[in-house]
């Protein structure tokens, strides 16, 4: 049985990354991070500390890529919803054998630690990220 | 400036409460609550406590109200995210100096505690609902 532990980020698709983030420290407190540039997914994003999670702003580096596609069909707002695993390989291993779809069939991997996406079909429509993290991340 | 401690609930919008139950409670190891009916919102929906968060699965008791307007216009899927505030009136205060649009201009009660919603457009289309919990209730 897997078990999630800990809700560490909830996704957010921005298109102003600016604006977000005076939005989410003017009105709810939250602490800004650094921005970090992700090639990969053109974009680029901030974690926003709001007590014991992160929202994680994220904004399209250009017409194109994950976030932007994201924008152009839903509109700026919830993109993903991130927990805390302890071993990503058997966490895998478990979706595979429920029949879970899967955005990353193997894990994958950024500063921070190793990760997968579920597909949102398998879960009403929520994007699940699972993250099994490196040790030195300071979680929320 | 108010500052928000923990995040306590995700809200989700489905068709079929035992078939969304089943869905978190096989797949992700949640831990299934009593079923509560809330008339106020045409509605029945039962916590599933995943980690350190409650996913509140929501359901429309009918064709009407506002969960099921809200499945017709958008579908199933992510419908707010809730943190517990220390003190909600000053929390309304803070909201209403800053210009914040919200669903509820007064504090509401329902067993649990007393909560708001601020509306979505003033968050990126994310409805974050704030609560005062009663002093009984297990936070997850």
């Amino acid at each position: 049985m897997m078990k999630l532990k800990k809700i560490t980020e909830i996704g957010v698709a921005v298109k102003d990354l600016e604006k977000a983030t005076k939005l989410f420290v003017d009105f709810l407190g939250a602490e800004p991070g650094e921005i970090i540039t992700v090639e990969r997914y053109q974009m680029r994003y901030r974690m926003c500390r709001l007590g014991n999670v992160d929202f994680e702003l994220m904004e399209p580096l250009r017409d194109e890529g994950v976030i932007a596609k994201f924008i152009e069909g839903k509109g700026e707002g919830f993109h993903h919803i991130a927990f805390a695993v302890d071993d990503l390989e058997q966490t895998l291993s478990f979706l595979k054998e429920k029949g879970v779809g899967l955005i990353d069939k193997t894990p994958q991997q950024l500063h921070g630690g190793k990760y997968l996406f579920v597909h949102p079909s398998s879960f009403l429509g929520i994007m699940f990220e699972l993250i099994e993290y490196a040790e030195d991340v300071r979680l929320p």
